[in-house]
């Protein structure tokens, strides 16, 4: 694809087809700023990046509006878009160049669908699939193979479901979500009773819901409560290996890195970011818009548009404060030996 | 189904169909009780919940012995039960209610069943599934679709294992044992001796066992050791996305919650609970009835009925002196700069 | 097997059939030094089990080379090999115990290959396989039942494939790879960009790479980046329920513990170990052989053979120092008071 045919194709500021106009690449693939060849089309994000500018391989490129590095790059003779958000104009020149595995719309013969399943248009469900009774389907929808899908799921349109993963009882999965390999959606909250032998088992009666737009990365469970509902509002995204229990509320547009743990009955607001390993106790409220550090251990309320940092979390500013002061706890400590030995 | 059908089926103190006797209201379903509509029962635990009595809009509810509460339900109008345990009583209330979901006894004809396997009465195999050579189930198990068991696994009466869970060959797994979705039990312990050349794999040619009672969550593993046993005490309860190395032995009727991680040969005795995230290093021996706060990292033993929290943990008393501490640390800082700038 | 038949087919330093040389014992099995019973070879390792030697109940020994170890062997008519690796060697005595299983080289029929895929020679096929388009496998490959590989991939010869793994479209595994049940290799790296209604998903055009000898643990995941590869480097070893974001690059012969996580783009040398639940933050790098204490949470870039501890991770030896002053606080917050109340 010429470089001149991407121009109109995406969200852009300005560009140039360098000093030289004649100069319109053909352009084969998009590489990494630090891995990119001839034929391909990069990106520069950040001061972190700008350097490569100087010296990349990158046949085209994507840069901040910064008249310093168009003029490099006009310099080396590599024509250049610019963009306030180089990761969305990059993202958008993938598009051009990438279409996501999909298999055809097919029922294969080998899928074991219970009678009374209801399916939408244009559905593909791969081999080894099984769907259990009074479950309903939307249009375009995707099934990879070894999915199961337990009685009474409802599954909204051009959803695609990755191979391996589950999809338990009742629960709702919206438009538009992707479910990744591995994860479980629905299955049992961790409801036990201490009772004098052993553990009283809490029947899991509630329901998980999806709203549209949700991802659910590979090998994540989502649990569905005693009662009521675990909902995961629309276009939050989740990422592998975390674990959401029974009965949580996620607003909508989150974002949770991988290996998150929510204990039961969490809240969290709209827009919320939670960085990986990040733990959230029984209960607690994330207020929208608030941002935990990687490995932060949430106990109690935070506000909305908080950051915190730590375990226990606190505000991050203080963390960066104690954090500094922690690694002068050893000349503190000699002070305090000389003063009072 | 009345209240008052429900009063002689469930442990309670006391009830009360209010102050007016006639009031046995038609109930529908169980509910929260911040989410309790007309027609459901609910219930309250500890003083958190215990102003929801004077607004739910629940029809009967479940209190603890407390008369204020019993006379603001009995003035509202409101069937009352109650009990000492509000929490294990709405347990049962729930298994008045719904019956989770169960696939009728049957062999699917797309199971594959290695010859030689012994099969209980009253047994359900789903859609897909492997069962390899010499593997014994036990009367009324329930295996749900695209299970793979490996060879010389017994299974005891009742348990169930949810659809894509793995159980590894020679794995003992007891009666009313559940393993939800894509748990791994038995598989090959994480063993390795670095040599020369990188690294020499130490076969694991022990066994998995788990007790009566036993249930993993979703995504869990529970690895074999090279000699010897991996064993999960009777009625232990382990959340999801838990990892149990190689070797560890867990007493009975402990609670695992989710994320937890205890590296190769840890022992836990009875009624040990780890809230979520928990890590435990080699060779730690916890104690009877010890209790560690979510995220705590233990690398030394710990004594039975001990509550321990941090990482590195410790006893959760110092621990909670020593957080507090810390939030004084930058004015603790000053002084030491001005004292000894 | 008698004790004399080990002594030439394991590596070793020295072997006594202990001063009565008719005593060469028939060997059933292996056993670990605390659960050894007549008629087992077991091993010492270490002081921490050096006392066992005095009361073992093994029929022959592997020890280290200690005169005063191998004394009380002799004089207790326990036959013994000295090994500087005493491991070591007990792994290599395990092979000649153990095989793991394997099942049968041969095609399932319920296996849905589709056309083109090319298979070496001696390869096994579980029940319930998929094996979408253009997907290459070696010789002597080995997939178990309910596995799933997507298009375009390629497995080197040797490598096995457990139960109820996914791998996704155009991972290259290399040879003699062993990928553990349920995780999942090469799906779509955690890549959204934030936009005004949400998120802009990147397409993860990239591929996942892992070379010759690595083992990946029971549901981990090792994500394909939106660009480029992630590449898991020769005989590097990863445990259960391990997270690789999008981007990672793992030199040789690591080893990552249960349950870490590596954000996207983060570098690791040759001989990193990183011990478990250890996270790693987006597009740090650290240096060969480097190694990271459990639940260490690392932010930065860390040197060749570092050791670090703690979250954020520091040098292990201040860890250690400041750990130690941080049980001095409350003393020190005393003084402080009392100095300036």
């Amino acid at each position: 694809m010429k470089f001149s045919q991407i121009v109109p194709k995406v969200n852009h500021l300005a560009h140039s087809l360098t000093n030289n106009p004649e100069i319109d690449p053909d352009l084969i693939a998009v590489a990494a700023i630090d891995e990119a060849i001839t034929g391909t089309i990069s990106y520069i994000e950040g001061k972190k990046y700008a350097h490569w500018v100087e010296k990349t391989n990158a046949s085209a490129l994507i840069i901040p509006p910064d008249p310093a590095l168009q003029d490099i790059a006009s310099h080396r003779q590599i024509p250049w878009l610019t963009s306030g958000e180089p990761r969305l104009t990059f993202a958008q020149v993938i598009d051009l160049f990438y279409q996501p595995y999909r298999p055809q719309p097919q029922i294969h013969p080998t899928a074991v669908i219970a009678p009374g399943v209801k399916l939408g248009k244009n559905i593909a469900i791969g081999p080894h699939v099984v769907i259990e009774r009074d479950v309903k389907l939307g249009d375009d929808v995707c099934i990879h193979p070894n999915v199961v899908i337990y009685p009474e799921v409802n599954i909204g349109d051009r959803s695609i479901l990755h191979a391996n993963c589950t999809i338990h009882e009742r629960t709702q999965i919206g438009k538009d979500c992707v479910i990744h390999s591995g994860a479980v959606i629905g299955a049992e909250g961790f409801g036990f009773v201490p009772i004098a032998t052993g553990w009283y088992k809490m029947q899991q009666s509630g329901v998980t819901v999806l709203e549209d737009g949700v991802e659910v990365g590979c090998n994540s469970t989502i649990d569905r409560p005693a009662v009521g509902e675990t909902r995961i509002g629309k276009q939050t995204k989740i990422d592998n290996l975390v674990h959401i229990g029974h009965g949580c509320h996620l607003g909508a547009n989150c974002a949770l890195a991988g290996q998150v743990g929510l204990a039961g009955g969490v809240t969290l607001g709209n827009r919320v970011i939670l960085a990986g390993q990040v733990g959230v106790a029984n209960q607690a409220k994330i207020g929208d818009g608030a941002i935990a550090s990687a490995q932060a251990g949430i106990h109690n309320d935070i506000k909305a548009g908080e950051i915190v940092s730590g375990s226990p979390a606190i505000p991050h500013k203080i963390y960066l404060k104690i954090a500094a002061i922690t690694q002068r706890l050893p000349d503190m400590y000699q002070f305090f030996r000389e003063q009072r030995p």
